[in-house]
């Protein structure tokens, strides 16, 4: 199969969609990003890459940061993470604060906001410097020592993010959160704004591919039940309120970040990336989540 | 691999769940089952069989029924189905009717019962005689001409089912029933009080591992991106609110009922179904999950 | 305080807003009422009475009956009454499931629909005719011979009620119907399809003006305390999602139809009654609820 | 009527409830005071007071003063006050954020917290010194210089009201906040530390009772029909989920606070102010409640 020849194909066919996409708007370093953008990047666990577009560009990584600290907090909290938050979908849109109500104060999963507030707490408190830790991890599981937070879009997050600090309040009168709920959205506002590329994504994600190996340093990142864990909770929990319809078209557990990231898997083949900052009405990336529908159709590759 | 070591493995470690599950008792029909029985059987897409336990022993598959209505709906109204049914989980238990009012009588997912009454009502506004042909395809696709509704256990539901019953009345008043709310009841129960053992479920669902063609007549059932779309809508919404853990624990596209029964397949494999009346507190056969988590654990096989 | 003229200037005010409310349409009897009518009547407790408009022409009263129902449910359940149905507002609109899911199938009061399907589940368990027994109350308290229900209104509302439909059914699933559901809504139907006039509809309430003792008849229908608590409900309940607004500014108990019918109290001093087909958004009569303010605004007297 | 022997029949019938209740625990100072305390004050519009037990000991009033920030942000915004929060039961838990997040971020009347917030807003949006003022209108309308703040209650309310800030934050979210949550919550906290006595209460709220002038100072603090809007928001919104209750036993708008007082009026005659630092499960004082229903009970006064 020609895989730089269908991800050419692919680029191709989803330039019509790159205007229909809503660049996210609520910080300017998001909104100023040009609609137009396109990159998408596959990396075999046989160590093959292939590339179009700006699949070397950093953007936003946005949410796609919940993979890295959910591995972190598996790693240092290993099976008592899940007394504090869940492992189902929430059926809601992404940043409710209902159902943490009915359920007092445990989070549907640890891909939802109020759920990656809880992850970060968790490893807080395993912690001394727990985001400068994040960052670490990133950058060694890429091997790019200058992979970092962007600390404008992290500040504009703290400026706006309102529901954020409403959810992470509402998680500590629930006695949910350890630490202060201050620092718990400090350092997850610094996870968010990690700046990477469409490559240097699927390189961080691969060992979720590859049985946990990390492919550049060779390191066990986690076992073998680990990775079928956390990919079957990126199918079942991990694009907002779209979780069907993208399992529906897609078929591969992925993760979507609002600046228009969606890092995928294909279980031991391969790690993909699409990028493109118009969303749809769900918050995923408009033509991101194009672009692997048609990869795993031409490919006839999915999980199902 | 030896399959048929690994089910007789599986068999004696889950005799000790056997006890600890609850048999549904809301029907005298199923409360009367033996809560220690227990069947398996596995097909591959080469026609291998392998079976342990009561795995000839039939039951009622409850909503198991729904892949086969859903199946035929899917062929009868195409993608117009999809805009009177959703394809998101839940996120709440499965017979709740507030999502329903909050989204104005459209079910998230076919899977839910809200939705299996809208699948249902679309094949009666489709075919003279709706029940019967549910019955002679799965009939068809096992090759079993003895396949038969249990009319006792049609019409305890009728008796008790309140809150299906309020379902329906509430999804006309939305609009979203074309025919009278007591004459799609009467479908769907009928649909539900279908017998059959483990191995005949099997047989009839394992055209969704072989690219939608039926073992048995060779017939096209559906094509393979359709095969694609029911399995991820059963891996994201099959399993009650359980739907997370299954496919954390298990790692397959599965329908389970409160029969005890659980049908899953693992794409281009094999097709395989558990038994066991027990269930746990989402509804799900307690040690049929059990069974399932083990064999894809053994075999290191799942989507994941 | 020249009570007449205050009504015949009422009565003038409120014709621009005839044509502005919106008549109910769900059924064909309903939508077939002239929008531009309008009825007020008013019955002090020493027995003068004051009317204008079409106050002596019958109309559909609705869910003004469930002061006839709650009347009678407390003379023969007492204070059990209130194990099967609360006493708060519900804070949702008139005929929500949700609340009843929440609360796991106990209406929050009497007057949402809900709460009088109970209502009325405990009179037919209490009467053998229910129905019958009603409309005898009513003619007694009124003490006209011919007040009726409408026979085609309660058909249409059989027809098209599948919200109330659904309703019972799912208090049915929760035990906290008696009865057989259809039972249930047929007597509720008929309740609501009475037909009764402005003046007749003061007539019937001014116990609750009155301490408990009908005018007609001198009977002692409810003890002081019981129409203190009715009052207080009506007040709280009567007026769907639209408690609030109606107690700001009319500020007496009342209770509203979507006939367009608005009964109250002034309790020791009158009651009155308007009537305009008209709805506004929450389903009370868009110029009887300006009526009633004006009313109460003219002649200084609220409860507050 | 001799009010001051039914008071001191109150006072002698209420004491075994003194034990029942529970006090609030949930900061230092409310938890220390003594459960067994009890006193009630009424103060008639034409001048007389009656007082039993500890009618003269200041207690933290807690959401009593709602009615006063009320009064003031309708003396300072008018009618359009009303755009920004509701006149409705929120018929849910006072501290719901559940209704919030469905009406978009419109609280449903000002006397639940979220409600109470937001009226705090739009003091600070036209004062300098909100917190002050308000304790200056407080002070004026009774007469009592020395009326302040407890600022280790203010300060223990800070450190554990998470729930509260997540409100806060969460309204900010909606745009219902124009000033930083931070400021609104210190405003907020510092009004709810106000202390004062049964005696005081009934002095500073006689307004409500007397077509809005102040019995002090003869000043007029709201017009007639603003006093009728506030007793009618009262008897609608007044005491947390338990409002129907409260209207069914006491019959008058009412305040409660979980210090324990309740302070109520009835309208042309009297304010009255009961205090027991027991509460029942909605929050309201369990002694104080009662107190109040035997006072309508034996006066045979109420607004029904």
């Amino acid at each position: 199969m020609d895989i730089q020849k269908i991800l050419e194909e692919i680029q191709s066919e989803v330039q019509p969609l790159l205007a229909q996409g809503r660049v996210a708007r609520y910080i300017p370093e998001l909104a100023a990003v040009p609609a137009d953008k396109f990159g998408m990047a596959l990396r075999t666990v046989d160590g093959a890459t292939f590339t179009v577009g700006a699949a070397r560009e950093r953007f936003s990584i946005q949410s796609i940061s919940k993979i890295f600290t959910l591995t972190m907090a598996m790693q240092l909290a290993g099976d008592d993470l899940w007394q504090r938050v869940g492992r189902e979908p929430s059926g809601n849109p992404f940043n409710s604060l209902v159902q943490l109500e009915y359920e007092n104060g445990k989070p549907r999963n640890p891909f939802i906001n109020a759920g990656a507030l809880v992850v970060t707490d968790v490893i807080l408190s395993h912690l001394d410097d727990a985001t400068q830790t994040v960052r670490d991890i990133v950058r060694a599981l890429c091997g790019k020592d200058d992979i970092d937070f962007d600390l404008s879009v992290a500040a504009s997050e703290q400026e706006t993010g309102h529901r954020n600090k409403a959810m992470a309040h509402f998680l500590k009168s629930f006695g949910n959160l350890d630490n202060a709920p201050e620092r718990v959205l400090d350092a997850y506002f610094h996870h968010c704004s990690l700046a990477m590329s469409c490559l240097e994504l699927c390189e961080a994600i691969l060992f979720l591919a590859h049985n946990g190996v990390a492919p550049v340093s060779g390191d066990l990142v986690m076992t073998t039940n680990q990775v079928k864990y956390v990919n079957s909770l990126l199918l079942t929990c991990g694009t907002y309120d779209a979780v069907g319809d993208f399992a529906y078209r897609v078929g591969l557990p992925g993760k979507s970040g609002v600046g228009g990231g969606i890092a995928a898997i294909m279980p031991g083949h391969f790690s993909v990336c699409a990028w493109s900052p118009g969303l749809d009405t769900s918050g995923n990336s408009l033509a991101g989540t194009k672009a692997l529908e048609l990869l795993t159709t031409k490919t006839g590759i999915s999980v199902f």
